[in-house]
């Protein structure tokens, strides 16, 4: 049944000129097989956002475009094989494999070519509405979601701050008991934190800023250390020191450098213990310099982890939902009309906590 | 029964001083329980072996020292436990794990702290007779060895140059019609390029040294390519376009860094392509600069190999009894008496195949 649906959305015109709401009408009939149209309840802003709008960062699609890929919603239409979906409040990933091809198949959905990233690839969440592939999103339970006094709103960060680090836990095989150790407490990292120590570790977070690691010593971190002016050598004998005073196990470290600083990762690099996991989560264009040959000698993994498979948001969800992985105390609530504001106060460092824009607001 | 067995031994002193033969007996009932006493057959001389002499590198015990890690033999005489050795053809582990700590338990072998690396930890291969474990002792059928054609004294590389790349291998995931790259086609590279051809995969072969290209080229090397004086880019674009000239796949290369020398790490990682999997096999005590982020663009994984846990011997043992590993061309066998004059050869880049000591001979 066809129906109209006015949309909203604020588009990037070009990289630092302000970012425009542009409205139209939407003929659900549009809507080709397997997509869905979404009806926004909440899309958070991530450093990726930042990257296209300040930092030169090309996008798949041309300008303009609606940024945002950390979207929460309810599903208002559907195309042909996804009617099951309408009504459904969902998360949708961030990273959208076609589900199809060989990689696919393979378990390899991460690295499939056609994979759709809102945002980037299609329009994304900073929009009333937003049309994407029915295949793969997150179904919420909304009584379950009613039990834990969250909005479906601020469920939009699981789609990229949560499931990513949760991913890179996962694939850490990090298991009760191990030490794991965040370089960067910010948006990933400290959602990184509170999975692992859901997940029975011990966690030592590490960043530059002191107010990030005071938040995320009441969310998980055992031990948190400031890496203000330290060099990499001196971390790695604190924590060291640390770890033994605990008696904590000097080896199978997991560690997640989630900075994205070229410091941080060569502050994680330094961390290599005997078996240890280092998971790269964090991006920067820049090369660091390292001692390769120590992932040998120490018989270390160094796994770069680029979004979460839809099969694994289920779980993240769960971590949320269940109160292990608490999003209050690390997001803000703005009106999504205030997309040029919220995006200069991040810029400019004048905001800790990860802002979920509102379109309803 | 307590017999008297006498020991020739060929120990290095101090580095660079010639190595000396030293004789004394030895008598069975010093084994120790679990200790089993092998006559060498074989051992093979390995690059670690001229880092202890000629780099620099420390043994784990005290000079004088007798060095040598590649070990095949006849086990003569046990300790209590293990007399069900006595008589039989094994190959000695280069990487020994205790088996008894939590590391070991959690299928972490190659990172015991207890482990015994033969050469280093205690005195190895360059002997008529060596002491050590009986734990994770390779046994040889001696029925299937005749049939192969080979000699026990052949197999000893098998204890490092063939089964570390094997365990590489097996780590990475590989799977038939797999594209692997192989930088370094020296001893052990050499042999992992044919473990990756017996396993199926488009193997590419890189090496500054053309002759060494010419004889893996009949061994398992679907391309080589001479990397003398080519920067990593262009190696990439090389590589690249005859894997695509080959309709191979252009993702989830299994690429293993054998070389061990900072140019070849760098073109290793310059590889790297989505889902790759680089496997750290060579070492070097240089630092390198690479954008470690590409790991988290490509979503791949770079790991460091140490050894290779005694249960992956047999398989491996199989791939050079089967044929499908050869030995032949790339080992050639020298007196033990020797011992100077091979290290000599082999530091100055005399001879590119690796020499097996035979203290019968």
């Amino acid at each position: 049944m066809e129906s109209h649906v006015h949309i909203r959305s604020w588009q990037m015109v070009q990289p630092g000129a302000p970012i425009q709401l542009a409205e139209h009408d939407f003929s659900t009939s549009a809507l080709e097989a397997g997509e869905v149209l979404v009806e926004v309840a909440g899309c958070g802003v991530c450093h990726t956002d930042l990257g296209f709008y300040y930092g030169g960062v090309r996008t798949g699609r041309a300008l303009p475009l609606t940024l945002g890929h950390e979207i929460s919603g309810v599903v208002v239409a559907a195309g042909t094989g996804e009617q099951a979906l309408v009504g459904r409040s969902v998360i949708v990933p961030a990273v959208i494999p076609c589900g199809a091809c060989d990689l696919c198949w393979a378990g390899r959905g991460s690295i499939c070519r056609k994979q759709i990233f809102p945002g980037s690839d299609v329009h994304g969440g900073f929009a009333s509405h937003v049309v994407v592939p029915g295949r793969g999103l997150c179904p919420v339970d909304d009584k379950a979601l009613q039990a834990s006094g969250l909005s479906l709103a601020e469920l939009s960060v699981i789609a990229d701050a949560v499931s990513t680090p949760y991913q890179a836990v996962l694939r850490s095989g990090l298991v009760r008991g191990d030490v794991a150790v965040f370089i960067g407490a910010g948006g990933v990292g400290g959602f990184g934190v509170q999975i692992a120590a859901a997940l029975g570790a011990h966690v030592i977070a590490i960043d530059i800023d002191e107010a990030r690691l005071a938040s995320i010593a009441d969310h998980g971190a055992a031990w948190t250390l400031c890496s203000k002016d330290k060099d990499p050598q001196v971390i790695r004998k604190a924590v060291a020191e640390h770890v033994k005073a605990q008696g904590w196990s000097p080896y199978t470290w997991k560690i997640f450098e989630t900075s994205g600083h070229p410091r941080g990762q060569e502050t994680a690099f330094g961390l290599l213990t005997f078996g240890a996991h280092l998971s790269v989560v964090g991006y920067t264009l820049e090369k660091v310099t390292v001692r390769l040959s120590n992932l040998m000698a120490f018989d270390a993994t160094a796994q770069g982890n680029w979004g979460c498979l839809p099969a694994h948001y289920p779980r993240a969800l769960a971590l949320v939902l269940e109160g292990k992985v608490k999003l209050g105390p690390f997001i803000e609530k703005r009106p999504m009309s205030q997309i040029n504001e919220t995006f200069a106060d991040l810029h400019e460092g004048k905001t800790r906590r990860r802002p979920v824009l509102l379109p309803a607001a």
